[in-house]
């Protein structure tokens, strides 16, 4: 992958009005299956087909971990990451105990985990042996780091596309720590104050989400990130895990297939992707409003509408894997449902 | 069925506190499933137990006309009510297409088609043969009629479980005009103006939903409604759907089973269950926010809180459905993930 060379698929309008279309004319009051249908939709456009393909569906769990994390921006220790990766494979995380219900695969990957999670499940991808530096100390990644971990979510979405039939794509996550540079991001990148976008990640108290937006504070006056360059950005506050999370929707948009984001650490990835190739966002669909503070202004930046809101806090791709189940749904209507013309036949009984 | 014998059962706050502390055991962050997680603690309580029954659910579909419609209170023809009963027993409408995907029976209980389906395979349970009286004219159903069309409701929950096992409940509806006495039986209850639970149904006019409005305020102040009476207001401003609905949630509040609403048609049914048998509403949970205006004002009256929030008109028991895919994902959850003590083991590799 060069970026320079990365070209939008564009959106095929013809697929998106053929959808409406089809979707108008079943027999159901118009609109009547509501954020249902604008969903269908917007598959439709990114599949150039009204025929969707959702038979098969594969989450990238990516898994890193984050020098800040010993600034005590979290209440989690570290070796979670690593645990929980081994977890996921055995099939007993909570994400891989919702895929196994949704009919999903799930694949870890490897990035940057401090330590060696022990399974050869975990795919062993790693860009940086033990996760990022410390921001408040140097940069997060230098630049060649934080491409090559885009290549990494790239080369992974590619091999599950092009190798295993994937239809849609899902992302998720494993990295103690990481709404702190997923906060830095998105406040840089939309430049807000970053208490804007802050939150309190898997529970932490008042007194160390103070200490989380003052470290994220000091760490963006101190790299002064420029939000004209988003590898910049990404390299000097962001993950290995954000980077390639970005890298799998920078394939996607590039290759005309569906990717589900999860909660916030998705949002600041596709706010990253979508500032290396405009237009990115189009391929994605937001499963979930995530409880951390920044949810909103994110969405509304990238211009998505949240399917589900269950104030789901877990990250892992849990919320993305949910939205299995509406997708599984509204094919069945899809495929199955009577049109207005249809009932005619009954009508004239 | 008696009215007067009714009883309650207690929801067991043993097994509700027992799966909180199994839930808080995961290794997830605590509450991390946020909407999920208070789910299972409700199926847990009506269930009495940690070990969710959920394999076998039942869709119970009642549908009828009303003689409201006559008023040209609703843009659909009253014929669609007939016409839709065939469709759905054939899986072609839009509940019954939501229904194969999510695992779940779909039986449709005619208590008041006016017209007959021409589908043995539609239930013939009819009150009254051609639906209910127009309420601008004179009481909607005798009182009689009203208990009668309870009565079917209560028996069909009853077979369904007692003679099917079913495990969860789910009700829907047909019934052109049903938003109507839905809006009727909710301003009559809360003792709020029309105007503040009226809503546009499939999508009516402007010009209509003032007609709507002022049909039911007539209504209401012809018949005087006695909302200490809850029996009294169904049968004067109620439909025979409606009172099939809160008899099934008679049922299930009487005998421990969880029954899901559907959109604005449930909540009116229920209103009505819970002011015959209070903490009915205990035993119910809803599966989604209804389009219709007086959805916010019946979820707090009721103490529920929606599910999904998709922005669905539909009817027939659609939105219900859809809440299938959360419990199952929720059921795996709670069955196959681990726990934070099995971490441990792995912790200590």
């Amino acid at each position: 992958m060069l970026i320079e060379e990365l070209k939008l698929k564009p959106i095929s309008l013809a697929a998106r009005k053929a959808m409406q279309q089809k979707v108008d004319e079943l027999a159901k009051p118009v609109g009547g299956l509501g954020k249902l249908e604008s969903m269908a939709v917007d598959l439709a456009g990114m599949q150039a087909t009204t025929d969707l393909r959702t038979a098969k569906r594969c989450c990238l769990v990516f898994a890193a971990d984050h020098g800040v994390e010993r600034e005590g921006v979290s209440a989690t220790p570290r070796k979670v990451t690593r645990v929980q990766a081994a977890n996921m494979v055995l099939g007993k995380s909570t994400v891989a105990t919702l895929a196994a219900a949704n009919n999903c695969e799930v694949k870890v990957i490897d990035v940057g985990i401090d330590g060696d999670p022990e399974d050869e499940r975990v795919i062993n991808r790693k860009v940086m042996p033990h996760g990022t530096n410390d921001m408040l100390v140097e940069a997060a990644m230098s630049r060649t780091e934080a491409l090559a971990a885009l290549q990494v979510g790239y080369e992974m979405a590619e091999q599950s596309v092009v190798d295993e039939g994937t239809d849609i794509l899902l992302v998720g996550e494993l990295g103690i720590g990481n709404t702190t540079p997923s906060a830095a991001i998105i406040a840089v990148m939309f430049g807000v104050p970053v208490a804007q976008v802050v939150g309190r990640g898997s529970n932490i108290s008042d007194e160390r989400l103070l200490h989380k937006t003052a470290v994220i504070e000091q760490a963006i006056a101190k790299l002064k990130p420029d939000k004209e360059d988003p590898i910049d950005v990404l390299s000097k506050v962001g993950g290995l895990e954000i980077a390639a999370k970005a890298g799998a929707m920078l394939y996607a948009a590039t290759h005309g297939v569906p990717l589900i984001l999860d909660g916030f650490i998705s949002y600041a990835a596709a706010v990253i992707a979508e500032g290396i190739l405009p237009g990115t966002s189009k391929y994605l669909l937001a499963s979930h409003a995530s409880r951390e503070v920044g949810t909103k202004l994110s969405l509304e930046h990238l211009q998505l509408q949240a399917l589900l809101d269950l104030n789901l806090a877990v990250g892992e791709g849990s919320g993305a894997v949910l939205v299995l189940g509406l997708i599984d749904s509204m094919k069945a209507v899809l495929d199955n449902m009577n049109t207005l013309a249809d009932l005619e036949v009954i009508f004239t009984r």
